[in-house]
């Protein structure tokens, strides 16, 4: 089994492992307590924050543990809006945040806060320049990730930070991605990461709040942790967490070296040895271990079924593997192509070989999904020069492949018309487009779904 | 070394430690991915919540896990206020909750709520009448603990939880001191536990919301857990918390029973061989392993630290031993002398010789506190059949220490005023009155505190 979905979750840390069991016996009492065991369990717990403030570059009393990286950036974004709430009631995100953020935000939204989200590049990136110009004088708190969790690109950070301070706003950074690889570089006020992505053990996440920025905890709180993340505090997972942080940062230089030239070869080879396919993110500021494209003609669920029957467990953001019928956000920010989308994150360690095998299995995996999918006739009604193509009730990569079937039965200058009510044709017929040189003219309303125009160009 | 503060946190059972490794392995990745390592976390998962659903005597899909037993009663809390936000804003919440809940309660005040606490007698509990009696038309939730964590008195949870259906009111029961030894009986709507109270890891609580209670949950929220517990859930830890569960149910008769007998025991040795001292809380309706008393003329730290020299782990809900300088909430509520409190609550296994050993030790411990602290001198002013006692700006228990120094010096009928500015003081010095068959005539406004007004009557 090859397990390539380290952004999700990373298996345990050997260390991780080991400092968990030591401290299983030490750290189960109330550190809040003046007996011994009460002292012992305090004892790991500010050993536990002064190690982990050293790796993230901040000082102890400013970082609390959490009982996850969501509740981390729930908390953090949730006490700096509450802290600056004199400031303003405006918030800034990008559009590829992390779901946790940009569920904070929805909260805000509907609690009469005002959020602007920044766009991104195809690259997946913000520009300096886009972020700075979102800044108002009432901007209570801004939010960046420190790199993409879907597409592994680098965000602008230290720059980002640059322009806040000189605003005066504080940056939320979430560096759940990219805390493991190394701390976060700039002048950001607020920080939020979680342990089971560097291979801690779940139920630890952290909350790094600089000295003079206003927070104001939200919600009932009690003594612990500040007064920043209520209930008892997991000691032996958080002693695990920070000892794992040290181990994989000790190993990170060359691990790092060694991931990025592994997922390069992905990119590379995913692109010469597949056809109709879209290597997204960018390819230079990218996180070492990621590397995401999609597959034009391609039902995402089912490749991950291929896949996983090789013994390869990836993700994918394509609307087709979702309870929700929408593509991912990151990809549609992105306006890449979502459909057949496989993320390969790759845990530390991983070997050559399972990388070499990934991509030897990859095309014929592609093509087999495409063949089964290959059959369906599409509806075809002629209009003069005009095709309309009725995808109603078919969904992604469907409404695609039927698009494709009939371009070139117009003449070139001549438009297809793709009727469709699925949300990712919106993303994909576009990216297609883009793919193969034609047209996207638009789309428009339609008595069901909406109708969109492609225009032959070649 | 004894540890006798399972009350606060249970050392780790022997079967958590052992299903906790074994699901390190089988548990670390995303349950909701669709790849094997996925679908084993999730395997794990569904089994941990209908085991842990039949011990809590509820269907699976009415049980989430929390990432404590703190973050259940704050969810559970808020989501129930908010989902019968249409029947009304009147919380009631009995006078001796735990804080969790209280916190709670403080935030649903600040957020234009009402809400009732139900006092309790002097045993501890509440009595049916005076709860319901606090029901209104307008009640959204009443909260009442299963049992008292300080003092271990048994709630009337079935017959409260009547009288709430009656009235169409949802009761939410904090349970985190008793489900380890039973589920809670009677009609609930709502229920919150914590796994390190009967032996299961930190990081695990559980919140049950009865289906057809309307509860909405408050803040962001994401897929996981129902919408009710955001986060990456920690497979390893629920799996050993339902585990643990499982074994110490499976033990509980027998040894709820040995433990119901040593805690007796304690209640009748201290009372028997340490001079001045109240046992407090209910004789009968008590959990197993939970005795507290209280030592008049003693610093509740300095006890405390005798006895963990000792080799005994207990805590104290006295003043002098928390950091806001006020006795416990509960201590208060039940009107019992709060100065030397100490609580003993024995883990499951907890042998005999130990409680012994306790129970030879503690009366040189305590008349060692009272010796180093008997020698202060009172300011004492005369006025005719009164005396005046200075002790502004002293802290419990020397209030108390100075009034029974002074009190011979007056004449039957004659009155002892303490001046006092030591929250303790207010329920200590009426509690010394009690124990010592004197008359606590009242309270009054002083320059600086207050005057206590003491009747010598014998």
């Amino acid at each position: 089994m090859s397990y390539f979905d380290a952004a999700s979750a990373a298996p345990l840390h050997p260390m991780a492992r080991q400092a968990l069991l030591a401290s299983l016996d030490e750290g189960w009492a109330d550190p809040a307590r003046l007996y011994r065991e009460g002292r012992r369990a305090r004892m790991l717990l500010d050993a536990s924050r002064e190690a982990a403030a050293e790796a993230v570059g901040c000082r102890p009393d400013e970082l609390v543990f959490t009982p996850s990286g969501t509740r981390a950036v729930h908390s953090g974004v949730a006490g700096a809006l509450a802290g600056r709430r004199r400031a303003g009631r405006h918030l800034i995100v990008s559009a590829v945040e992390h779901s946790s953020v940009l569920h904070s935000a929805e909260v805000f939204e509907a609690e009469g806060g005002t959020v602007t989200q920044v766009p991104v590049l195809r690259s997946g990136a913000v520009t300096v320049e886009s972020y700075a110009g979102a800044l108002r004088p009432d901007t209570a708190l801004a939010c960046l990730q420190s790199a993409n969790h879907e597409v592994g690109t680098e965000q602008p950070v230290a720059e980002v930070a640059e322009a806040c301070r000189e605003a005066g706003v504080p940056l939320f950074v979430d560096a759940a991605q990219s805390l493991g690889w190394g701390p976060v570089e700039g002048n950001w006020s607020l920080l939020a990461a979680s342990a089971h992505k560097w291979g801690g053990p779940s139920g630890v996440g952290l909350l790094v709040v600089r000295k003079g920025v206003r927070f104001a905890p939200r919600g009932p709180s009690d003594e612990r942790e500040s007064g920043r993340a209520a209930g008892f505090e997991n000691i032996p997972a958080i002693v695990a967490a920070v000892a794992s942080l040290r181990a994989v940062r000790a190993e990170g230089a060359a691990e790092a070296e060694r991931l990025r030239e592994l997922t390069g070869r992905i990119r590379a080879g995913v692109a010469r040895s597949v056809p109709d396919v879209e290597v997204v993110g960018d390819a230079e500021r990218r996180l070492p271990g990621i590397v995401t494209f999609s597959c034009l003609y391609v039902d995402g669920e089912t490749l991950l079924h291929e896949l996983d029957r090789e013994g390869f467990s990836v993700s994918s953001g394509s609307s087709c593997t979702s309870s929700t019928l929408t593509p991912s956000h990151v990809l549609t920010a992105m306006g890449v192509l979502s459909e057949g989308n496989v993320r390969v994150s790759l845990p530390p360690g991983t070997a050559e070989e399972d990388v070499e095998r990934f991509l030897a299995v990859l095309p014929g995996a592609v093509a087999g999904v495409r063949e089964k999918l290959g059959a369906p006739t599409p509806t075809v009604v002629t209009r003069a020069d005009e095709l309309v193509v009725d995808s109603l009730g078919k969904l992604c990569p469907i409404p695609v492949i039927e698009l494709a079937k009939v371009i070139g039965q117009v003449p070139v200058g001549g438009t297809v018309r793709v009727l469709s009510d699925d949300e990712a044709a919106r993303l994909d017929i576009p990216a297609w487009c883009q793919m193969r040189g034609q047209e996207y003219v638009g789309e428009e309303p339609a008595d069901r779904g909406s109708a969109h125009l492609v225009r032959r160009l070649l």
